[in-house]
């Protein structure tokens, strides 16, 4: 038997119920690890879009609606943006709150368990001013 | 033939104008996937100094000046630092900017394809005050 | 002789003094890379709780002050948090900080070397309100 390093690449939507909706992604990457046959390795979850985001945080209501009360202060949803003005717009806040997030989580995996804490969860945060039908990725690289 | 996992690394730079300066990478990296020969694996960009970034974003004008706009409300040029104190240097707030946005991108593709949105690209900030001939990293991990 | 990709998965921890102390990996980083037997791919640093962050930064104590002081007027530690509210907790400004900053780090490294500017550190960074002994993972997908 040969063992070695393999790529699994699976995708996922979520549907968003637009700004500041977050979604727990947590045990769909726990069981995509679980499921790959893979035993350690990394995990990156990746949304594809720019106008959402990837992080991780402790996913009860009170921790989520003080990320986005910072957001709502660092980049007002009906704040001034050169993006509205150039093209009639009005997601200016969404790009900015993403790109400070960034598009991706990396995480290590091993003996089939993702590393990371009971109350850390992978999360997607919808960015954008309305519902959207939101793709992301769960690609694992791992042996 | 034995189809097996692969690291790629290749060294690049851009020359950039100064303290938000952005350089989309994404024609760059994506070409670095195309002629590697892998079909999946992820790709991780990222850049050589404390002073500069990467992120994704909608590469427009627009969208640009909005991000820098709120790097400088949150970490203005002008400000006053404790690098700044220490070291005779003007550029704190490149370094916390730097900091907050993260020093790299890490992406999925398969099928020799990035996995970004049509809107959504790779860019690389630079936070210094001045110009820079700025080294990054583009590195495959794929089969 | 078959050269193939390979993981190592290696678990660490330091003992930190409370919110704002920051921890210079670099060194640990770099042992574990040059002592892997690998000779390029990538290395994660990902913290294991969502009340500390993963970043790179110049490691000198003023442009950590000066981080450390942006992230009290973002999440000002005795600022009103939802999170108190709902579990009589002190930390809001603790779960803020650590989802925007993010709890990994993922960066290549070829010949043995990490490949990152002379003064750009691999940092942890305690954003919860007392000491902690934070444990983190550094993970190698390499050849």
């Amino acid at each position: 038997m040969i063992i070695g390093v393999m790529v699994t690449t699976t995708r996922h939507h979520v549907q968003t119920a637009g700004q500041g909706d977050l979604h727990d992604l947590t045990d769909l990457v726990a069981r995509v690890v679980s499921e790959s046959g893979l035993s350690s390795g990394i995990a990156t979850a990746s949304v594809i879009g720019s106008t959402a985001a990837m992080t991780t945080i402790e996913c009860e209501p009170g921790a989520v609606a003080d990320l986005n009360h910072l957001l709502e202060r660092l980049a007002p949803r009906e704040g001034r943006y050169a993006h509205h003005e150039r093209w009639g717009d009005d997601n200016g806040s969404s790009h900015v709150r993403a790109a400070l997030l960034g598009p991706s989580v990396t995480l290590p995996f091993e003996q089939r368990q993702l590393l990371i804490g009971t109350w850390q969860q992978i999360v997607l945060l919808e960015c954008d001013t309305g519902p959207r039908r939101r793709p992301f990725v769960v690609q694992l690289v791992g042996e």
